[in-house]
């Protein structure tokens, strides 16, 4: 498989942006987003989602655009839309099925088609694949072929780049594999680690997210154990940080596009396959309280007067996670 | 409170050896054990518990019995026995009980009593110091003191041993504290954090295990959906860990006298308090379900034939864990 010519990035989110960019460095590239108004915004330089300065914005070489027929004569497709959950806290994959729709009306014979939003293993290939198929009338590792590189893009941390980290790549073919590596190796200083397949590749992003969720909801549990055993869970924590294996949680609210999100991925599948995901489910349940928990014991020690609530986002520097779920 | 003068520690396992060994370096000791065997084996410089070499015994200052009455004239007493599960999962005090009322049989006024024995928070107050003061006459509090230091041994392992590790102490009173810090700091290079009460001291080291628990238990629930899915948990694993805050564990079964043990003492007062614990038992389930998984596994990978398991116990160098829970 030669060397990509023209890669297309679909959805110019925090994820998609600042890889767009990265790969404008090296290859010819297309960014697209079906937001004409986030398009509009980038092509003056803003990024609201704070990821990419202004300057770099400025100068990058890629294509930005909201008209999708731009994208047609890409050989590589790199898909970073949302995957959210729905009311019900079941995976809402919307927005990577109108993707690979939208692909399968631009794609040529030869092409790859990566995904990096954050699903559960088998949905590249059960489900998108299968949706490129349909649109395009090309055969599914035939004609067109699929791959999965989870995004790694931590809101507003300024060391764990795009530029920066271990990129987790898996190919539908070995040949699909080795252009994966050359792509993604041309961006980052940190390597590349190959997969053993793609449902592999999206298990093991799947699963970073949920042991983080866990590992605070174990700290909100016993808080709220604490809490009424009259102690405090501060004070516990910093005797328990003094033994060299402790790992360092403190309790407080789950929010964002991710851990809070992810779990639900990996818990659809697994009662799919009529496993009951038991651990996962309960830090959902725990860590979902929290704001119950803390909204009542304010409303227990301030029973009258107005609270002004400061730090409503996920991060400081992140307005994208602006909005709690 | 004047240094101690003679310390008595009672119950010489493998977490009371090492720490009476290292303590008969800095104070006159009395170690007492109930079991005239293993006084008999450590009096004959044999530890079966692998904890302390053989040269190590023979050259302690110590005096090892199995009499009680040896600890008459105790400034402190430290008491390390075990604190297992009964049949149904629930907190088995006998020992720290009893050692109490042995105890209370010889105090003197002024004594302090500390316990190491993993327990949760409140056993030492509301258990222990009762248990002590209605056998021998004293008031807790005024003529006798408790303290809380939870062990950390670590068995087998040679590097975080109690002459290295950080003591977690917390006194009764401010002047119970000093004493222990001075105890516990001539015999420790880790140095001493004082915890803010003996509940915090007890919630900390309860919490400490629990915490491994729970991650082994997130690991060994998506071990279980990624066979249902057919991929591989540890090449999962293997790409997960490229990611920087991945925390490394490993699926497997959960023995011994302390991770599989102490969840249930800290679910056990949470539900006395009214609060379900949902992680810390998923995470007790699902551990102790994983037995039967590896076991299920084998029995339909070899439907007929002999299976010779290897490396029974807990570990390498722990022949005390070598009987399963």
């Amino acid at each position: 498989m030669p060397t990509p010519q023209r890669i297309a990035v679909v959805g110019l989110g925090y994820v998609g942006l600042p890889l767009a960019v990265v790969l404008a460095h090296h290859f010819a590239v297309v960014g697209y987003d079906r937001d004409a108004g986030r398009v509009a915004e980038l092509r003056d330089g803003g990024d609201r989602t704070g990821e990419v300065d202004s300057a770099t914005l400025r100068a990058t070489t890629m294509e930005i655009t909201a008209d999708a027929k731009a994208m047609a004569g890409a050989d590589v497709f790199i898909v970073t839309v949302p995957t959210p959950v729905d009311a019900n806290n079941e995976p809402d994959l919307t927005a990577v099925r109108g993707a690979s729709r939208t692909i399968g009306g631009f794609i040529a014979k030869g092409a790859v088609v990566v995904f990096e939003s954050t699903v559960y293993p088998g949905v590249t290939e059960d489900i998108c694949g299968p949706e490129i198929a349909a649109a395009s009338g090309l055969r599914c590792g035939e004609d067109f072929f699929l791959g999965y590189s989870p995004e790694r893009i931590n809101p507003g941390d300024r060391e764990h780049t795009v530029d920066r980290i271990t990129k987790v790549i898996a190919g539908q073919t070995p040949v699909v594999t080795e252009m994966l590596k050359e792509l993604y190796g041309a961006v980052t200083s940190g390597g590349v680690f190959v997969a053993r397949d793609i449902k592999t590749a999206e298990a093991a992003k799947v699963i970073e997210n949920a042991q983080r969720d866990i590992n605070i909801a174990f700290i909100n549990e016993v808080t709220c154990i604490f809490h009424k055993i009259g102690i405090s869970a501060h004070d516990v924590l910093d005797a328990s940080m003094t033994k060299w294996n402790f790992l360092n949680f403190r309790p407080g609210l789950v929010g964002g596009h991710c851990i809070g999100v992810d779990p639900f991925y990996l818990a659809h599948r697994a009662k799919e396959l009529g496993h009951e995901p038991e651990i996962i489910l309960a830090g959902r349940r725990i860590n979902d309280a929290m704001g119950g928990f803390v909204a009542d014991e304010i409303a227990r020690r301030l029973p009258s007067g107005r609270v002004l609530v400061l730090g409503i986002t996920l991060r400081r520097t992140c307005p994208t996670c602006a909005t709690p779920r």
